[in-house]
């Protein structure tokens, strides 16, 4: 049905049996597979039954390609408030990229040294769909949001402490952004976020 | 800059002599205004300086259409859970259609009687976008997130009682949809779903 | 009184003494005894005084049965969104089992995927009760009560993550629900869905 | 389909013209109809359009009768903390009974004077099902879960202050309830507390 | 003791009679009084026994002036983000020059169209300390934080919506401000940032 | 002052050196010591310097006795509603015992089997304080606040799991006790509850 | 039973019809009244039945005296942050005087202006309990508590705007309070705090 | 820009590795450095490149002196509530010192044993700004904010339990604090409360 999608399987809340089997059993009928908060002990029980598995440490995601890859596609921005967010941007980044989209990263531009944004906005012209992931007080995904007019799509993250409880802060934020044109995902959620601009970038290049 | 994108006023919290004084001053320089969460005193109050403005009771919006139109656009469906939805579905709708987009509208397909939904089914591939509004368990973002492949703006409605906490139910459960491709905004925010629409419907005609 | 129900001990928050010294005291007065919540290392000590206790791991319950068993009796069905869920699920199901139901599983047909729900609905026929374990959106629950006409017991899970709040968003909304007939229990909590579906079977085998 | 069940109109959030649109619908397709939290000036609306309506006031609920009535069914017992439950009390009563089923009350019984429980023993007895309707601290509905075996349904209500937060104390406590065989509804749900019981007093008549 | 600095009354929860009665109390001491959170039919009330007793609307404060004025002092730029910030902010501007301060306003410069808070660089230099006023997402007060060395005293306020939660999502937000040098004060409490801010030019001008 | 009222450590949140150093200097100055959350490291380093230290290791309390002791005092019951509640009740019952009360115990007694607390009414009645000690719903406060007249300290604890929120469910089922003469203490707090009932035994007593 | 105590209506929440009855029920069978919450219109139609009855209005209480009264007692000091805790305090004030206790006041000594609080240390000595109403930030509490060995009944009130979360701030700063001795009630609870100090004065009077 | 404001790292979050490599590309260019919330095996592994970095570990602070020391400057005094608070109240106390400040520290003078806070008058007098450190009830600020006009920083701690809520109690009571002149930072924020101390002195030495 959804062509060059990969099968996704989530890792976390599953046992390293469970997630080797399922992803045996998805490659050997030919189909891509993304493996998501996959740690480093699932990769070495992948590695041992599919010997071209790639594991992406930072994104924590597992990658089987099988099949003809994705149609070539569309163009997506990555952007992060701080340095503590990039897990989540590369599980994002990965994903999208999977998934067959070209993506640009532009990394650690957060409001607290805004000039770094604004000297990157050559950047945020290219993009179709722009992936906003920053923790604390989400703010960037409202600048950026009044920025821009392409979709935003904003990634809340639990980076912080105390009055962040655990991203609440940041997707409450990002919820109320006074910027139109902001969807929010979940907190963390990188590959949600991969694949709403996969799904809107689909629109573009077809 | 935005072409055809209407300048917004947002009324609630404003006095009716600075809605009617800002509605005024944006049409007189040739913007197409679009007012939203307008009671029926400030329409009375706007067509007093504006005889061609128009009111979208349920939708509690007031337009008023200067220059030329927006280059007409995308196609966007919105669909709701109940009838208690339908001010901010229409809030949505009506905002769409006057960014430029047609809408499609299918009412009252929440899971409680979910064949109807599925009844619906072609209108769903005519769309674009899908904007899906619910209160209560907001289950049908998920539903309908599970069934199309196109991006799911979902709008968490603040219809329900008890421990639905003004909305809250609805918010968290489309935030942690387990289908992928949906990106939510804030509770009633039906005029926040067209616009992240607008954008991506745009890259869709452009 | 509760002819055929097993006395239930509940091992979390107890010392492995503690467990060991109630069973063993339980199974001696001749009752047939379900412990919760248990992990191995009490499994092997319940066993050094109990030979025959059995462990199912993945439900985290032992059972030691004494005296007639109950009575025959009710169809439940367990049903779960995704495969996080089993642990909570299979709580439930063995939990029902010892109470003298007969139980069917029906597991990982979540909204994401809606049609293999749809494949099995002669199941959902048979059954006089039918259990709902969801974690993050909890959205199955809703879908189930708006097909069915019988009693539907939601449980929601911790599974999931961010603004999952531990099992809150599928609370909320399983507590929201728009179909009727669903009531709701605590958050992974399967024996209480157990002990209320086995209530309820009672009525109709009696 | 479902044999006597009522078509139920909710009437919170809908305008009377759309009330009493639904209800004319519904009872000239020859449906029994029983609208839920309706206020006195929705009856008057209804009644010059369907003149055998009935308006349980205390209930907030109005019923059209038409085809034959349902098969009469199982026993209901509705318990009450105090007397400002009734009125969430009298819509599940009423609706209960519109389903077909002998409804018996027992009002005003809290745990702040636990002795006048007691006294109702036998009407205990007689129930196949007990709703029990709680505000503030909710301790009824664990009080009446640890003295019967039949299933227990747990109504909180918005009865309260401060601390209460509009019923999230007694639901809170419900959902916690160290009694098993508790099934909670939300927050002044007395229809839904209805609509279970008699899902599952059908099992118990069929 | 603290010289020049104003007796205050918040009038919210005290009748008018009571208020009425503490400023006159207070007046005949030859105190100053500031009167907050008065409305204009308390400002009626209090005009018959104290002539020239001054009321502003907007910023809903009664001022009596008693005895020398302050010492003359600081410099205070008070910053909002939107229109329906004004009350709170005016609360803040006119507390603060009632102490002594002199104050500059700069409105309606919120993060969705950044580029007028980059027009008013010059404001800001001026400045001693900067109080921000914003609600909904709350982002402007990181954003001036980011730009500014300043001591900046954020007031959250209860403008929004749904996920707004009457300046939660605000208050969170400048909790966890990015910037450093950020100091919050209670949601709408424009006259606790007026206190604040006078505090710190105290230290100043002396 | 307060005669042979211990002072009190509360060893949680400081180093083992830190506690040592503290009971060594009060015991130095002829003062009992109770010390609050200590493990068993702490205590073996204790008694290094203060051989006649008393570790009461379910209460995880140590005691050191010096001086005088208390003037003998009141009659304090101490009641818990499971096994799980067993530490906090201790904490609360070694307190008091230090503090100069007698204490008896009666552990069990929650309302899911509501007869063990009706065969103990004799020990209700020769208490002068009662405190209850219970998590999840913490409905025996509210059971044992409607059947004496004695003054009932409630203690929460956070025995439970999902919805109990850490002990929030059963904190406020408490506040909201439909019974009168219920004070409430932090969750856990079993050293407070004595405190407080220490407090009032010495009216009682003097 | 509880000898002097007097029947207690809770009005808010009943019809003015329905607390008629209940009084006049209960003061013909000789019983003193106290109905809290009442507001005026309750008591003029409580007087039409009930011509002795007395309203005090700030505690918003109406008390029939019938029998003997209560035994004369115990000694309670009832203790306010600010003026707009007036009516909680009363209620506590009033309700206690009625149960038989002598009541002084102690007002408006919060800790904004802690001197006015050390100015009244003679009057915290006649005590033998102490009720502390606060709003807001609910200090007040932890300093009594801090200054004085007798049991502390603090209530927090709902008093307050914005973070205070109609009286959660105050709650919660209150169950952590430093010092011992303090138990808590619900907010705005000023019935219960004189029920408590009730029942410990009670103790000490016998 | 920031004359003598030290490169801030936060450590937490971010690896061994990514620290070592900011602080040493920072002290190359010449900047002082201060990194916070690092462990001493981060510290061991920033020796290795930066022989004369400091290690303040109660603080959990890396100190790189490099350039001119700052503008020697204002004065802050630091408080606690109690020993607990200490980690929090050492950042801030060393992340002042660093930032050019004078500090002196007033350490353990909470609530509970009011008299020692009284003590210490004179110190307070010599401060510009006074950081009061507090976690439970956090009713430190408020008292020192009634005491003191200059400008008072309350950073609450997540030093407590159960209804402590990881520092919401306190950070709700300094929101809410009745003294006006508090400002509020994050949760265990110490360098945040420095950061804006630092902002504040430096006014006053200028
Ligand atoms: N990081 C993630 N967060 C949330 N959902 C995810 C994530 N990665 C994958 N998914 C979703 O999880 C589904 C697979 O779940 P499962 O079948 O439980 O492995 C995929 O179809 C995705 O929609
Ligand atoms: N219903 C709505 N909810 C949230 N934001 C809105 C809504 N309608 C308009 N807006 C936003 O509010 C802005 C105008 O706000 P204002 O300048 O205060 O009138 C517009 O640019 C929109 O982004
Ligand atoms: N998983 C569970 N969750 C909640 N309650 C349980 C669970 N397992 C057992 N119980 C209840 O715990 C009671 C036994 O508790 P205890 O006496 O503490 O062992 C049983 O009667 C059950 O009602
Ligand atoms: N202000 C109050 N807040 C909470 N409970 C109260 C209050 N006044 C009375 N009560 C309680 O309410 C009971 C009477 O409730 P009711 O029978 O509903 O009138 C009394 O026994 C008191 O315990
Ligand atoms: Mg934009
Ligand atoms: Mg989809
Ligand atoms: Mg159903
Ligand atoms: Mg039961
Ligand atoms: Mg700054
Ligand atoms: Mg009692
Ligand atoms: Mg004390
Ligand atoms: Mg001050």
């Amino acid at each position: 049905l959804r062509k060059g999608f990969p099968e996704v399987v989530f890792c976390q809340g599953k046992t390293t049996a469970q997630v080797v089997e399922i992803i045996q059993r998805l490659e050997q009928s030919n189909h891509t597979v993304l493996a998501t908060r996959a740690g480093q002990e699932v990769f070495t029980a992948v590695q041992t039954v599919c010997e071209d598995a790639v594991y992406v440490e930072l994104a924590r995601i597992i990658v089987v390609r099988r099949g003809e890859g994705p149609v070539p596609g569309g163009k997506v921005l990555v952007v992060t408030a701080g340095t503590a967010d990039l897990a989540v941007a590369e599980e994002a980044a990965v994903s999208a990229e999977v998934m067959g989209n070209q993506v640009r990263r532009c990394y650690d531009v957060g409001v607290a040294g805004i000039h770094r944004l604004f000297d990157q906005l050559e950047m945020f012209k290219w993009a179709q769909v722009i992936i906003v992931v920053a923790g604390m007080d989400g703010a960037l995904a409202s600048v950026v949001g009044g920025l821009v007019e392409q979709p935003v799509i904003a990634v809340p993250t639990s980076v912080g402490y105390g009055a962040s409880f655990q991203g609440l802060a940041a997707l409450l934020s990002m919820l109320n952004s006074c910027a139109p044109g902001v969807g929010v995902v979940n907190i963390d959620n990188g590959f949600g976020a991969a694949a709403l601009a996969n799904a809107i970038t689909r629109l573009a290049y077809h």
